[in-house]
């Protein structure tokens, strides 16, 4: 049924607009995010304007933004390859009992450096004003091709936010953890990483198509969000 | 003569291969940064390499990179435009007398928002390792077509890097300011901004070509000047 | 005349009770801050409430808090030392012309550390949320005697806000720029600083006596200013 | 037979050092830290150094450093309170299945804020050193009595670090959290935290006494730990 989808409204917050994406992710299904309660960078719409949204979407008024998405592959060191793919964020992160983690980034065969902290944020700029932009990551204006990786509490004040190519192919390794780390995809818990194990991630040949309304802008969802003072 | 050279040999810091960048903008000459001192991320050649480096360069074994550039054009509220190109950053910032300046930041026509602060960088994915990171910036992997735009002490806390892509057009207008403030290309000053004038910043058409050798990668010169780990 | 009053009210905003605090600051004189505008900092009064404190002030029923202040003295390589007394913060800082500064720190007769980039600012606590804050430095809650050392834009990524005992002695050495670099006194320019000149921070023997009231604590102001969410 | 010590050495690493100012801090014995590998800032004595400073420490030439700890208690909702102290911090955070917490903050009884983010570190001037540098908490001197507070990963932009007065009773109470949260002590997993659920922090009535050369002070650890420029 949902192949003969001309659009997708989806009601909820911006979680909701995750899954939705991730389940659409193969077919180029435009999706509506309606929010129930306060606005999301996904979902500005409100409740009061569906209908009116719903009308123009059906009248082919809504503009169609193309969203990058990201695809991780985790190699155990042992057992079969896990494949997710995210809108927002990969993350790398200490379970309760890995106090602190050591991943070793590299990036196009190069190795890039090696971090001790909390974790490691890879991102995609819908994704960057999320949990990248509580840990310290940009914000990375959507639309374009480029990946964000932000550290989580590193120990190395001098290992700073870093924006990649979309085209970047970036490999994590676990250098050393007491206990396996936890790999979460759009905040929902994927798999645990073993020493020995290897997380690539590089960018899904899949885009959301996110549909908006041509009067809204990017800069309006930000000022609302972050409080930002208007021009 | 500089028209018929087939790469130009750069002597000296960043900040001399910044403005022999500016000088050769307009024809597409390679350049081989060389550094007296410590190296910098623009001069990755030692003095002691720098005759292999040579020898590369003209059996043609360097690598190319090109680095996009900004161009800048301030329009006064009275009299001429004032036009300049860099490869690192344009900063508008507070002069002395200046205490706290307010901007308003316009994207492509649309508001984005207005800072009080003491001013705004505005640089390139080769200039975010330099004024930008100081500041608070992300490190942009250079050879990406994208502007970051990163406040110089913000009175909002909310206001944070923002990474445009490269084919914005970024206008910016002095809101208040108890005196001019100051515009400065790649760490030179251009001229003052009153109010009423309006300071416009789009890529360049140009790029610059560096010269690097094929077995040196960024990460190389990050670890090295940053001091990051080694994975 | 002032010497026989019993309180002071200030009606403007934080500057106009700084620059009252400097002018009272050998006599304990409390003083009341009223704000015209938006509410600031020292100035937690509306016009509207304005009299109703007078009349709780006369009453005896207003608390003064006592506020630690900050003497600067500067001594040039030739000529008479200059000093001065702030609430909020000294700050040495670049010039327009004078691009990069380094600076000497020294505490309590020991280096503590070189620092490059545009400038440093040494504050009180209720100095700790005006140009301390925009730089990344903490919020220090007044009353304590502890003096907050933020670098302004520093190269190196690893100096980070120092927070010192109020007994420390500090002093801030220019080691090179190649323009004399300023010194600012709450906001107010007092005097510029070449190279051999020093500059010693101590506490200052006097405070400031605010006068608030009983019903009103710190952090109704930090979450009205900050935009905190309420507990 | 500890009751006895003239003084303690600690050989291993700073967490070494935490668990033995744990042990003692009821009996205010002298402790040397020697470290194995890298210097610590609590372990800033080599192998080598090590049969020196013994002696120096029987010749009564070291000196005493007091450092305050903070006494944590839990109340749950249901069952006995439970008790700690700690020298570094104690960390209130997110377990793997919680992904999101809200926390109120509740300073001498005056509401300050709640928050949303991954945790909240309450530190000593001690541990202001270790997880709270990574957090983008100030760099506190030891010797104070103050209390750092800083949040880890906090959605709202414009929560910052702050600094209390050393006698400051500290509430954090969980507002929201799918799953428990978990309370950290020095790194130590204590107790996990539910809804319902108090957690205190004051200032600890012990102090741990740490044995210092007279020819070593804070800033040279500061430098050689965090690589900061030599003045």
């Amino acid at each position: 049924m949902t192949q003969q989808a001309d659009f997708v409204v989806v009601l909820g917050g911006d979680g909701t607009f995750l899954a939705a994406a991730r389940m659409f992710r193969e077919r180029p299904t435009p999706i509506l995010g309606v929010n129930f309660g306060a606005l999301g960078f996904l979902t500005e719409v409100t409740l009061d304007e569906m209908e009116a949204h719903i009308d123009q979407a059906l009248a082919g008024e809504l503009v169609v933004h193309e969203r990058m998405m990201l695809d991780g592959e985790f190699v155990p060191a042992d057992g079969a390859p896990v494949r997710f793919s995210v809108l927002n964020e990969i993350v790398v992160s200490k379970t309760e009992e890995a106090r602190v983690i050591e991943l070793r980034i590299i990036v196009d065969g190069h190795s890039m450096t090696s971090m001790r902290g909390d974790g490691l944020i890879v991102c995609t700029p819908t994704g960057s004003t999320a949990y990248n932009l509580s840990a310290g990551g940009p914000i990375v204006l959507p639309g374009q091709n480029t990946i964000a990786l932000t550290p989580i509490c590193a120990h190395s004040l001098s290992f700073r936010p870093v924006v990649l190519p979309g085209a970047a192919e970036i490999e994590v390794d676990l250098v050393s953890a007491k206990k396996p780390v936890l790999i979460t995809a759009d905040g929902q818990a994927v798999t645990t990483f073993g020493m020995g194990g290897r997380l690539f991630i590089r960018q899904s040949p899949h885009k959301v198509h996110k549909l908006v309304s041509a009067e809204r802008n990017y800069f309006m969802t930000l000022r609302d969000k972050l409080g930002w003072g208007r021009g």
